[in-house]
């Protein structure tokens, strides 16, 4: 399974194209530079994106999505939508199953 | 996001109507009885699945998928789906990221 937070926001981030990895951190809300650096070392490995290296002064180490990284753009992004269409739901939901749990929990005094 | 591994397995695994514990955890190879407990706890507090206590004796407890849950069988589905038909890929690139890495890291003598 490929689907954690940050592996779904890094391969939607790099969606338009090579990119450096300040401009992936500047789409990724949230993601500290360590889990940036941490994701993009996984999606390589996977052979899910390339990281090419141009030998510039300073150095342009550039992100891009493979073939095989692209094919799974559609399902990430069907699951985001679903995720931004029924996050009001599902936090409704936690507030009721939360005060559901203290009623249960006080004791009858 | 709402697409732990785990997560995905168990909303498969209710696909099929109301079951019991013991019914989702023999679907869900490699899950602990913790880890199901866990994963079912946060599936009905985020109102993607419902628990029912029948008053039987031994009691039956039953967890079923709400419409909320129903609505997310399709994305994960393509997701789980996309992972089947390109596990082996990803492991191959694993193989020669490792391979490639192990080489980069031995010291030229």
């Amino acid at each position: 399974m490929v689907a954690s937070k940050w592996t779904a926001l890094t391969i939607g981030a790099l969606e338009d194209g090579p990119q450096r990895f300040g401009e992936v951190r500047r789409k990724v809300e949230g993601i500290t530079q360590k889990m940036l650096t941490q994701t993009l070392r996984t999606l390589t490995r996977d052979g899910l994106i390339t990281r090419t290296v141009y030998p510039t002064v300073p150095l342009r180490v550039d992100y891009e999505l493979t073939p095989l990284g692209r094919s799974l753009v559609a399902p990430l992004r069907a699951l985001r939508d679903w995720s931004e269409h029924h996050i009001d739901l599902i936090q409704s939901a936690r507030v009721e199953y939360d005060v559901t749990a203290d009623v249960e929990t006080v004791p009858v005094r």
